[in-house]
């Protein structure tokens, strides 16, 4: 069944519960699978051959991997330009760790200054498509800052409801773009029950992380990017900042697609995928360490990390697949560690990230020193935001 | 005198002295003009046929025109990345005030959140190439964080001299790269006295603005991108918020090299290029209204928009000859006219700009209302920040 209309760029073809496998049309507005209340997963026509010729060479935003979007009428774009961030190699760090390949891409460098601005882009993209008047989400910060400026670009509603200990510099943010913003005591799970109560009439579309289908879109144009910035090829281990999760499980459908429409190189191998979490809140840790049955039942705390402290993460199935696959692991980070890792990155690279980024980097150093990873292995490291925003929470930190 | 190593793709020749012409090799380190103690000016080979195929398109940063650019070996190229930012339509507030077309370059995109990241980037890859140890830096602040993180990422020693009342988060971001950071009570021309007395020796490379002659060429490429990005076409006003004004000299100097290479479309006109000040610090404002002879005298005050208090740009005379070649103009805006400046911006297309952002969309209110500006002219916004590092100075003010 192929559902685009023909003069749409998208090979977007249907959706499907990520649970079962039923089918669902794309064309109305969707949530979660009816069948099994979970994450919802877009599908594209990959049979159809497809060059890579494809990829808009002019557009310089992750809009360029147009016809593997699911936006189907261009009109409906709501951008601030988004995507195709850089990767960097950070070789002074590769030397002091005899490193033979360190890549980072730095997604602090998106609108919004963090990774979030792909999925909401493309989430708020596609409510204006399908005709939403407003949005409302429970976010640990980042997420509440993108889909206020993407609401406020498409002339729509927007409610942030997040924990009242997120550092000021996000709620604010978040007013300058005419949002409103409501703080929960508690963590993202306390604020997903409040937008659940306050949205009980369904007037406004609930965008939490995977009870829409079309944020993972947005974020696995990562994958693309890595695949082409790498010139097709892709390095042997990905380290990823785990909260709900949707880059990991997005960046990993990417690959699975392109591998689909035969545009990696004949000999890539995919990449070892890590989630890296924090001590104070590592559901997917426990579970993938047979402590729990799954996280459910799961009491996170807070952490630096504002973006990790999601005890209850709905696309877990999801992500222990992507481990499973990929022959990943995941690891998890103390607060000291996290600022370590901040600390490394800026002095020796340049670079100030999200303590999300410093727990990444650290990550890799806890692998190397166990022998997971290996220092000739190529490793890339996803820096999902940058530091401005925990100002507040790491303010008189950039020492030892 | 064409001076460049055969190896090299860069068309530098040699620099010139921007007052009286006198020409100076451009092999060893140069600060201002022996001559006139004012800045010198970088030349390139323009004579010889270069077509814009020499444009690498795999490059996604400012490096993409390196033929244009004054390194010589890309060995010693520091890059984060900087460079081709978005060219966004503001579709909600050019149907507010009737404009046919409004766009806005958002430099807020670039690592460290400003345009700086260009100009340091440039200068700290020739001060490597040029076999410099450390450099120090008066700031208003951006400047510096930006110096910071490009010494960091090269391993060179950074000073950087700001004003006290500076936001602590820019101190903060210096201090996450490692840089000596002093504070000085007064504007960047007191940090300006106090970098001159505390480098006495000369050991530290002195990157204040138009000192050296490499800032101003990573500048420059807004220029390059701006007609690239508009397929050879240019706006018909250009808004930018001048302090020290390397972008409004860059901007104007790339304009002319690709006039002088051929590269711009046939019947292009430049634009009339627009600085815009602070009322509380507007050296060039008052001596182009003739109130003064010369900003050398001129007593500013602090303002909101850090970068504009510059009381006394060693620019000012090449900032006056883009005016008058250009046909534009200089306007200055109050504190408040910022803020609602910023307020439109974050409301209506979800940008959270600089101070200085929200300044120059006031401007074009303004010359809007006295008729300079036309509605059916296209305009061009240059945000050459984000809004984060400032959120100390604007919280609360996101609501009028
Ligand atoms: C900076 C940062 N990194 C990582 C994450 C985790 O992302 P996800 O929930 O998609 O796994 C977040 C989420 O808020 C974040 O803000
Ligand atoms: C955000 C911002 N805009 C504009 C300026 C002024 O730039 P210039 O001194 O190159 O005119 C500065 C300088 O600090 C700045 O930080």
């Amino acid at each position: 069944m192929k559902m685009v209309a023909s003069d749409s760029l998208s090979r977007l073809t249907a959706l499907h519960c990520s649970a079962c496998g039923t089918e669902y049309s794309a064309y109305p507005l969707q949530r979660v699978s009816a069948c099994c209340s979970l994450p919802l997963v877009a599908d594209y026509d990959l049979r159809e051959p497809l060059s890579r010729a494809v990829i808009d060479q002019n557009d310089t935003s992750m809009w360029r991997y147009g016809a593997l979007l699911p936006l189907l009428n261009h009109d409906n774009k709501v951008t601030l330009g988004e995507g195709l961030t850089p990767l960097l190699r950070l070789p002074r760090l590769a030397a002091r760790h005899e490193l033979s390949s360190l890549l980072l891409k730095d997604e602090g460098q998106n609108p919004t200054g963090s990774f979030k601005a792909r999925g909401l882009s493309m989430a708020v993209s596609k409510a204006k498509e399908l005709g939403v008047d407003g949005c409302i989400i429970p976010t640990a910060g980042n997420a509440g800052v993108a889909l206020a400026a993407y609401c406020a670009r498409a002339g729509l509603r927007a409610v942030v409801v997040m924990p009242r200990h997120t550092p000021q510099a996000f709620q604010e943010e978040c007013q300058w773009y005419g949002a409103e913003v409501e703080l929960v005591d508690g963590l993202i799970s306390d604020c997903g029950a409040r937008v659940r109560q306050r949205n009980a009439d369904g007037a406004l579309l609930d965008i939490s992380t995977l009870k829409e289908p079309y944020r993972l879109e947005g974020k696995k144009t990562m994958g693309y990017e890595i695949a082409e910035q790498l010139n097709w090829q892709l390095p042997d281990v990905l380290f990823y900042p785990a909260g709900g999760g949707t880059g990991l499980i997005g960046i990993w459908k990417a690959f699975q697609e392109m591998k689909a429409l035969g545009w990696l190189a004949p000999d890539v191998k995919l990449p070892r995928m890590v989630a890296v979490q924090a001590e104070n809140c590592c559901p997917l840790l426990e579970t993938y360490l047979g402590h729990q049955p799954n996280c459910h039942a799961y009491q996170g705390r807070a952490t630096l990390a504002n973006g990790l402290a999601v005890p209850h993460p709905l696309g877990e199935d999801l992500m222990l697949r992507v481990l499973r696959e990929s022959h990943g692991t995941v690891v998890s980070v103390s607060e000291e560690g996290m600022l370590d890792g901040m600390r490394d990155l800026g002095h020796q690279e340049g670079l100030f990230v999200a303590p999300e980024g410093g727990a990444v980097w650290t990550a890799a150093r806890q692998l190397l020193a166990t022998g997971w990873l290996h220092p000739d292995e190529q490793i890339l490291l996803l820096n999902t935001g940058n530091g401005q925003k925990y100002m507040d929470n790491v303010a008189g930190r950039a020492w030892k």
